[in-house]
């Protein structure tokens, strides 16, 4: 048995390590296409569960699922001049519709468009030409519509889940009557990520708005949820945005309002996409593997039989077979417990170390011993991999829900422990200089600075040479006004300070 | 209350029936991108149901889902010939990975790329690309692994949800030792797709292999279901194909036996797509609309408080909640029945034509008179828009399920009735010739023709001035062995002519 099961470790080299975890994982690789990545089985379950969890809370909240072409047609970019120095830089260019057989056996494209076509990065565009089409009246609003979508960015420098050409999202696009309405949904939409996170992630957030530099492009209001990952670093994991009349200006998105009169409509657009996953694996994975949060896990349970000869082994199969239809009654979080016996007939320990690295939250072998002495034997992934804990067999599958409920709490304490012990307040220009600089030859100090900083080019001026950006202004625990450290505004409150991803 | 509420009627001008049930009941609509469609909420939420169902069945036989790129390079088409023949003619080409704002502000193509990728039109290629890298030995098969994605096959003239440049589908990869286990895996996903189509969209469909023209471009064998529209066409509304080892030796998915020999993988595919949803449309709907089977419903009951002022609003609201929450905990198809008050402030008349056009199951009135009367008046979607059945209040939630289990029969059974009325059973080349002749100029007689014909180029050369294809030879109530009206060459049963879709 290794040392640990992953290498390099996280302090040896994080990067080379989170990559590591994904392989070991199997959760997805590189394909042969640039910057593509393939999504293999286990992490698309990952994946697989955060949809199911997000889609009924977006349904909870009145929204439906709609879907809108891939394809954007260049002007349509064009209309919105912000818009377009965000996104239209990088992206996939459809620009012919044949490919002919040349005599030499190559494909050559033919039948060039009229006009090309842009494969989404972001859909606001396409969504926003139709919504012109569908809105007439006040009766109308509010469009509550969400899509669950593949987009396109082009990436030079791809890393597996976390920046990748093509990745798997969801984006609401909603349209109001008033901007009370929109800034309501815009708020709404954020605190439904920031609970989805740290309910259903384990992943304590920091909630709040970016500064006018950090905003989506076109945007009045970006607020984001922003996680620490074991390196310090922030990980944008969640945008709401309040677009104002922006957008409806652009595309043309009017109604008659009660008394008649035409109005541009408020809108707002909310996202979270398969980084996700990559901030799941780097907040929560220590040095053997992935770590799971159970109510995200694709299995809570693994029941693994261990036998020396065939009648051994049709008693504990038999024995795991019954604790998988016990389970199957337990409930976990409004659903049925997760529970998969692996029968397969390769060694033992590389059985019980693929589980470990796959970050199953709860192992549980099972012999011959055992089952003479009624009990089996309990290994959570969110403690030593030898640790073990004996449960009498008739009381186990009863246990298991407050078991998975308890690894829960512990991988989200963890996490949030590791946040604040890397969390610093500094007061000046010199101090968060400083900070910043020490992080850079020593990861282990790295980590956030609230800092009381003014939405100013001057503060960005500061912050770029140390590679560091204002991530957002939290909402909840910041009513501290004072003074920016760079220009000397009154603000009225504290900002955080991070390199992120 | 007109007459109908779709004009044309489905006699007097079928191809534009089916638009305008699309357009009434909110499914659908054209994009200002050629050929793409926007599925609305409503004709999303069908798609969700089907999903829904489907995925279940996929992985209660094994499968797992994964996610690989959209994008594929133009050489991995070249690799395998018959496939590009069918496949290449037609599809968008990305050849650029930016666009520049010239100074007129147009955006213009730049970054142009070493390789054109082509937006997949189905991913066996890719697929097979990674699946070489991935299997081993014999003890990493199966692979049985489904994708649920969109593509993108250019369309010259696109219908919605029929035949759409990008549509939405599953596609199943799969790859085994032996030949016998791939050819079990064709069978069992063909069967998943009839039992899905029968059970769940009520679609009566015949099932069974392709003659050698009509499969999938590199193919060995592809088996199909096929379903009667309203019109007397045929609709293929799922696939299933046997590669063979085809595609193996063109990507090398190689394997080494227990023997420690390498052979080649055998590969099978399987998908059905948003094309069921226009299948759905056509088989069962009517001239008022569209009629949903129960099982994919997105709503199963719609309940429809009536009031003339504020205090009997209150009332039936109050007693429409109330059966709102019976109706949550009855059961039917295994899922709790989906009811939905409609409160909304306008026309009753409106209204309920409204649910009629999108076609849910079963609407509800409640008015000050049924609550003094202890009663509910219902409409079910399956019979005439004025027909009424008063069932006692307190009853009435423990009956839907019945009652929906019953429409869900009876849509079946009519579309059964149709297709036998319109199915014949021919024994020579003029008849044939006869029978889709006379249905050119009368489409009430056109149908299904049971026919013996060999799988023979003159075969097909005989039916294309018909506009007649070979759509399956039924492996069910198919065990008449007979002589090719067309080449005297002797068949084991007879195939199924009919113009399709």
């Amino acid at each position: 048995m290794p040392a640990t099961a992953i290498s390099p470790t996280r302090a040896e080299d994080y990067p080379e390590w989170y990559q590591q975890v994904v392989r070991a994982a199997d959760l997805a690789e590189q394909s042969p296409v640039r910057g593509c990545m393939v999504i293999k089985p286990h992490g698309y379950a990952i994946w697989e569960q955060m949809h199911g969890i997000l889609d009924r809370m977006f349904k909870a909240t009145g929204h439906r699922n709609a879907y809108f072409p891939l394809f954007i047609p260049v002007s349509y970019l064009e209309q919105e001049a912000k818009h377009v120095e965000g996104f239209a830089k990088e992206c996939a260019v459809v620009t012919h519709h044949r490919l002919e057989l040349s005599p030499d056996g190559k494909l050559i494209p033919t039948g060039k468009l009229e006009e090309p076509l842009v494969v989404r990065p972001t859909s606001e565009t396409i969504i926003g030409a139709m919504y012109a089409k569908w809105i007439q009246s006040w009766r109308d609003l509010p469009v509550l519509i969400n899509q669950w979508a593949n987009v396109v960015r082009w990436e030079m420098r791809p890393r597996v889940f976390l920046r990748t050409a093509e990745f798997l999202w969801q984006e609401g696009h909603t349209a109001h009557a008033t901007r009370e309405e929109a800034v309501e949904e815009t708020l709404r939409m954020i605190d439904v990520y920031a609970t989805f996170a740290e309910r259903d992630l384990a992943m304590p957030v920091i909630k709040g708005p970016k500064p006018s530099g950090e905003r989506f492009p076109g945007a009045v209001d970006t607020y984001s949820i922003e996680a620490m990952m074991q390196d310090g670093k922030a990980l944008q994991a969640g945008t709401s945005h309040f677009l104002g009349q922006n957008f409806a200006k652009g595309q043309g998105i009017k109604f008659q309002n009660s008394a008649g009169v035409e109005e541009f409509c408020w809108t707002t657009s909310w996202g979270v996409s398969t980084r996700l996953i990559g901030a799941v694996i780097m907040i929560h994975s220590d040095d053997d593997g992935l770590v799971l949060p159970p109510r995200i896990a694709p299995q809570h349970v693994v029941l693994l039989p261990i036998a020396r000869n065939d009648e051994e082994r049709t008693q504990v199969l038999d024995a795991c077979r019954m604790l998988e239809r016990d389970l199957a009654t337990q409930t976990f979080a409004d659903a049925p417990v997760r529970a998969l016996v692996d029968a397969r007939d390769i060694r033992g320990g590389d059985k019980v170390w693929q589980h470990v690295k796959q970050g199953v939250p709860l192992r549980v072998e099972i012999g011959p011993r055992d089952l003479t002495a009624g009990t089996v034997s309990l290994s959570r992934r969110d403690r030593g991999p030898k640790e073990r804990e004996t449960v009498p067999l008739g009381e186990f599958a009863a246990r298991v829900p407050a078991i998975l409920a308890e690894i829960q709490q512990a991988v989200f304490d963890r996490a949030r422990a590791f946040r604040d012990a890397r969390t610093v307040h500094l007061d000046s220009a010199a101090a968060v200089i400083d900070y910043f600089s020490a992080a850079e030859t020593d990861n282990s100090r790295a980590g956030f600075a609230w800092v009381h900083v003014a939405d100013d080019p001057a503060v960005m001026e500061m912050l770029d040479p140390l590679k560091v950006t204002v991530r957002c202004i939290p909402m909840e625990g910041n009513d501290a006004p004072g003074t920016c450290i760079v220009t000397g505004k009154p603000v009225s409150g504290r900002s955080v300070l991070a390199r992120a991803y």
